[in-house]
């Protein structure tokens, strides 16, 4: 069938969008005929959409269905940021895909600043990926001998598991009960990939033998909501998924006035009121600034899911002015999902920012590369909050503290 | 100075990555010399990222700082949709770009069920962009006094508010006292705007008219995480910033016989289980199976701000069988922040992107277009929820329920 | 029926326990005859439930059914305690009901400080009781009308709500929409009464109007639990239920280190760590070190809803060194119920302990009582956020710091 | 003294309202003192707080300071419930302390028609007491290490830990980062005693422990709100503190309709839309409809630490129809802290009380009483939730699906 027939059939809707693969093996050409398509009934040009260096037949066959072509993001360079952590060790550039202006500025100035003073110290508290399938069973009591056989199971509940992926191995399953329903949190080493795939795939053997052996309990759902993914959550705030990561700095006061234009004091106040206080009344999962922004970027730039954003922004930033009279800021992070293996990271401009970090494709040994990625995420969010806390102290509470009669001291 | 030159001096640390463009006048080519330099320190090639159809000298004014060129996400078509909405009517084609494989199948099927069934209805319920800068004042009776003095005054504060921007409209300011402390939620209409920079300025003149006029009140912090920007929170949850918007569709029998091979009491079960009590246990901003996937995909195939996927992915999915014995099931989003003009909607490819949509730029009247759009993403949300349950249910509830000696009905 | 007759009915099942005052008129001899009946099934006297001054047939008019006695809570005295408030002004005694050891001891203390200090500032910033009825309607459409009529008829629907109760006075009605469901949440004033019961029966009466005029609204449940009733939510935490009312003091330098045996820093190093990050950690709505002790201890020495002491103890605490160097403690409770006439108000202990701090009954005018102990109540929390803080800090802080090597100041 | 000599004295603030017992030996004498002080300041009389049966010599050493007497609470008693637990098994009559009108007859409604039913099935499905104090570290690589040492001397922790108290065992500590803080969260067996004070005990012991070993750890403060102690959160909602309970029961169409006056499809509508829909939206800790009425009830009358109504208070109700059309219903307490031993339940009338069923005093094997109490609490709170949801629905819902065009059948 030839292009117009098709887009033809298209209009008649003979032919699904979906379906043009089905008639053109090339999926460069399928996307051109969807365009085309698509530029008929709305009278416009796509051709910046069509204009891409990536091969859509190797990209249809993980990442996109029905690809019309690209969007394209802006990306800028941040950096040198210093990162000083267990497996990110030196000077490192931040790709940042946005399309928010100054932003990228915002968090260059923070990495100035913090590598003028030495740079973060970053570190992996707690790693593992999740995911939290829902049973069914007759009754609250069946509920707990189905925990209570978990309990007791364990060694072969992770022996069926393991045999899916020698990528995602199993760490250990935590229950809940409400009613006669239960959840099964599982919890696995994914290594160098963020890893929800596999273990839903692990996961979902693991309950078929559960549900084979234990037979009053039934899988309601492969994903319960106690994962949790793409839902931001008491679950993962507490008990983390992905990588836990804290990422800290000390900046002496004359960095602070010289690049920031604030005082230790000043930043630690609106970190205070703001992030702490605010946030609190806010009741938010975040006592940060916008952590959100340095993550967002970073996950479009190097091929992360970028629905998790969600979960991997929430944030905690602390300030104090320690005994020397210098600020120490911190930043954790406990649900931060990377890799540098699988999902988007594989696409080619996606592959070029990783390689920019030092961080594409598996670590040696497995699991380095996404723990040193996950290092200088966190620093860089840490970067985002100095900035955006400086300028904030610093455009208005320089004078509001002159004009305030009895001002604050924190 | 030549490029070579530039590369060394920026490898010897004697400029700036940021500072490239004092000394190539020409965006996109200094876009270039900061490709060649990472080039060189990191022994890799950089030219996917370097291909690109955007000019950056246009793009560096509004969207980036030292830009290297871009990221390419994949793109892929769902739909059509039938939308009825107060402003979206019709069939809609949803581009999505997103590195997750099999997302854009999943929403495309629910698309193609909710379309067959007769669309989805959708319909924004509560639109405003809110900013809330945070006081400190010398006491509670100070900040009880300032509260009362801007309530007595909002005729004022609007009149100043409303001189910044001719499509920033104050709506009403909300105040919170905690001890000393005062946060004004602003909210104002910002039309096709998602409009947060626009509230932002128009914040800032009126809170310093409020600064000079009370003498006891300074302004701690333009934002005082009250606003909600870029975390979940409670604030938005409940009481909305951008658009909260409701899509709903109902479907019959044979349709979720037919094209999502489950029932829809399987569905209605999972959404209980799962959405309710799963995400109730979780203490979730989200009663939801995965509407951020959607909004993420959204968000960068149309150049919203992609940090604002953490709360205009809050959702809350109902479902249930209504008398006929068909599938009613509904999505709604409090918070969704989205534009058709500013931030990156005007890039080629996202310009593309709303075009396909028939919502780029700015609507007539004002504010059109992006509720339109906000209808049709609220729809593509309900598509992927549908999706995502029915495939939960099919692939696991039917056969549960036969083994299961007490199956519940609901 | 003769007792013994009655008992052995009672124990043969053939009469209910409350039925027995359909065979024992007076109520005080009913509850004789439970307690010899619990007495023989148990085999254990029940003496000292049946000590007490009140009489039953009064009680169990309005507090209580089948009663058996009461139970003895044991009842201590903190303070004086100054409050400088807009009702309450002068020394107060607090009683405080508790068997909880070394929380009264605590609670004197915090007040000695404070009044030592000049007192605490106190102030009622909100006052409204709600109720939040739940209405289904055919689609989300339709949610939207119902709640477009409700605005625009909000005069009539206060017409009709205030018809029920000179005391309960229409405030305003705010709605919510999920799908096709809609909440709408009554504020009123109920003066001194805490007012659930009479903003219930407005409602009802309300709501039965809004059904007979909007044809396709039905309300599904006169508590849609968005109200929210004894249950810790963000919408009280937020937007307040009952009163929200601010309390402060600053404490000299001397008082702190003499009164409290630490200084100002450390409280203030605490509250931040303790109050602001372990509970913004723990996702709470508290960010207080322990208001609810106290809290529990008045209601239930003063007649209020014990129950509520669930959202009347969520609070927030803030501490700063000033620019003096004393410390400035606050507290704001954003949902304190509390009434001085209805309930268990009229009670006889519970007036005696109500009469001790000068609150017993209605005010003049109206609604002055109910705010007189409103400030009490939140100064007297005051001061055992203030005691605790101190003790943690005294304990532990001083010898902490001493011994680590970075230490912070703040 | 003489008792006017000492109330002048009073009245000149020359001595302290707690410094009676200085120059008044026994306790008694002292209230009667503080009363006819109060009496005199106040101008009224103190005579009901003044009747009581106990003797404040016991009291004051372990229950209250400063005593002027006691509050007297009207004692309900609901029942028999039936309950079959592990170690409540049988009829219960259950002791309700309130001033609300109307809530034993709910309570009882709701026995009556379980017991009818053949009974709750009630369940401890977790257990133990916590404590979480809180540690600084000059660094976060330090808080690592921290947690790391812990880790692995569990084994000396425990020991340390087990010596303070043979009824508090340690079970686990858990630790979390925040920056350079950490918490551990001890989790310890305290057997019949709610336990927060001897886990407090033990805590502190452990934590000097840790502080001599690890030298550049310091406890700031022996709380550190992750415990959670009288504060509503994520912690003890996930994680559990006190006993986790769940009770259930299944009740016949026939039991529906004639005890309670509706159907339970109505029910099942009524838990849906409001406990789960409406409590999802509140973000409420509680997807119940008033569990806290029945705990802050049960709580009083058997000398349980009041302030704990906070979180023991938490609970996740469902509901549904089962396949033979019977209504199933269930309620989670996640963190229900209880004991029978130690606090407030060695007082007389608390002890009474706890006799009534069963449950007074030290257990054999020891817990078996707190463990069948909290089985009996969980199905009386049951009883409550049942009980309202029907009224709700019965009022309302049946006359509103006969009207409503297009009604839910869930």
């Amino acid at each position: 069938m030839d292009i117009s027939e098709l887009i033809h059939k298209l209009s008649k809707g003979e032919i699904k969008l979906y379906e043009v693969e089905n008639f053109v093996q090339d999926v460069n050409k399928a996307a051109e005929v969807r365009r085309a398509f698509l530029e008929r009934i709305t009278g416009s040009t796509l051709k910046n959409i069509g204009y891409f260096s990536m091969d859509l037949n190797v990209t249809a066959k993980r990442n996109i269905e029905s690809p019309v072509g690209v969007g394209q993001i802006p990306m800028g360079v941040a950096g040198p940021l210093r990162v000083k952590g267990d497996y990110a060790n030196g000077l490192f550039y931040i790709p940042l895909c946005t399309t928010e202006g100054a932003l990228v500025a915002s968090v260059n100035r923070g990495c100035s600043a913090i590598t003028e003073s030495g740079g973060a110290n970053a570190k992996v508290v707690r790693d593992y990926m999740t995911r939290a399938p829902l049973f069914i069973t007759p009754s609250a009591e069946h509920a707990f001998r189905l925990t209570q056989w978990v309990k007791e199971h364990k060694k072969e509940i992770e022996e069926v598991f393991n045999t899916v992926d020698p990528f995602v191995r199993f760490i250990d399953v935590q229950p809940w009960i409400v009613g006669r329903n239960v959840w099964l949190r599982f919890m696995a080493n994914t290594f160098d990939a963020m890893g929800m795939n596999g273990v839903t795939l692990a996961c979902d053997k693991a309950c078929k033998f559960i549900e084979e052996t234990v037979k009053f309990a039934r899988m309601i759902s492969l994903s319960g909501n106690l994962c949790v993914d793409k839902k931001p959550s008491a679950v993962n705030w507490l008990l983390g998924r992905g990588k836990t990561v804290v990422a800290e700095a000390t900046l002496k006061r004359e960095v602070v006035a010289d690049k920031l234009k604030t005082t230790p004091e000043d930043v630690v106040d609106v970190c205070i009121r703001k992030n702490m206080l605010g946030s609190g009344l806010a009741h938010a999962y975040g006592l940060n600034a916008h952590a959100a922004n340095v993550i967002a970027a970073i996950f479009i730039a190097t091929g992360q899911d970028c629905a998790q954003v969600v979960e991997s922004s929430m944030a905690l930033t602390t300030a104090e002015v320690n005994a020397e009279g210098e600020l120490y800021i911190s930043i954790t992070l406990p649900s931060l999902e990377v890799g540098t293996v699988g999902g988007g990271t594989a696409l080619p401009t996606q592959r070029e920012a990783l390689t920019i970090m030092g961080c594409a494709g598996a670590g040696d040994p497995p699991g380095a590369n996404a723990k040193k990625f996950a290092e200088i995420v966190a620093s860089a969010c840490l970067a985002g909050e100095l900035s955006l806390l400086s300028a904030l102290a610093a455009g208005h509470l320089a004078k509001a503290h002159a004009r305030l009669g009895r001002a604050s001291r924190i």
